[in-house]
């Protein structure tokens, strides 16, 4: 049974993936529209982990919708739900993909789908959408990425990511500057994996 | 890292099991009020796949407390519920358990602990809790149950099972006869495990 889980390079989302490993074969997908070339690091990150990757293209009118809400709303959290729920969405689409998944944990609150959505997503593309991490806290997951995943930390605008947030953020900055940026943007701390640890 | 799994002889109490196996030394744990025998037919299950197994002895109060609630309401969640979170407040009692988890899948309504009744136990107790499936929907679950496990399915009186009802159903019976039980439970299929499947 293969599995897609969408990759941003985080930690997170390499957890789920080393989590399903030994039940489903796993591809990592990670999402672009084309604005960062970021998806370049995923792809290095998916190999240093041994797993297949490739990139989604994401339409451009997503973006320019999230960018709407996030002007609007004056905070990141339905914009980056709203670019979720589409890259979904659009895998899903693909005939070949059947189970989709993604780095969500239980504390999580962006980005997070309602059951209804997720519901809906699966009854109307026929995938099954899976959460390997939806019934973990966040001590249990830092302990396992403690124990199986090398990784760098620091703050967002400094770790090179291929999450829904930094081609969000750049087309924020080309069109209003770095200022703005940091008024959308709260400041938090961001992970980037390296490779596995080989354990002793 | 040790877990402790919730086990009641049931799928996808065995199927949490499997999943955390690659990351977790896992024990199964079954409670028991006394009132039947039915935890040495999971000490069997549990032999069968391979897991190290032990009984928890719950205080009589909660069978009599899970009693007086399924009396009042007429329905047997509540009840059920109760003697969940006392059977998780029992495990992480013990001073040698720091992870426990059980086999609650996402679409589960029993029994189920709200995220407060939660994180009030992991802070009190000092626990991890953890549903490894909680991010799988009822279909997921049963393709993975159907490609690792050898079950036995029927309706609930007639299938042996370690899960929190069948005590209760046992003292309401002892009480009040099997209409009563006809009354109060709904008919539903229940499962049991036979062993792992072999894979081909």
């Amino acid at each position: 049974m293969r599995t897609s889980v969408l990759f941003s390079g985080g930690k997170d989302s390499a957890l789920s993936a080393l989590l399903m490993e030994p039940f489903f074969e796993v591809e990592l997908v990670t999402c672009s529209f084309g604005l960062l070339p970021n998806q370049e690091l995923a792809a290095k990150t998916a190999k240093e982990l041994g797993f297949p990757h490739r990139i989604l293209s994401l339409k451009w009118e997503i973006l320019e919708k999230a960018y709407e809400k996030i002007m609007n709303d004056g905070f990141p959290k339905y914009a980056i739900n709203y670019i979720h729920e589409k890259a979904i969405e659009t895998l899903a689409s693909d005939p070949d993909v059947k189970f989709i998944a993604d780095g969500t944990r239980r504390d999580d609150r962006v980005p997070v789908l309602s059951i209804s959505q997720v519901r809906s997503i699966e009854d109307r593309l026929g995938i099954q959408y899976i959460c390997p991490l939806k019934g973990y806290n966040r001590k249990t997951v830092s302990t396992l990425v403690e124990r199986y995943l090398r990784i760098e930390e620091g703050p967002s605008e400094s770790i090179p990511k291929a999450d829904y947030e930094i081609e969000l953020r750049e087309l924020i900055r080309q069109r209003h500057g770095d200022e703005k940026i940091k008024e959308l943007f709260p400041a938090h701390i961001q992970s980037h994996v390296l490779s596995r640890k080989e354990l002793s």
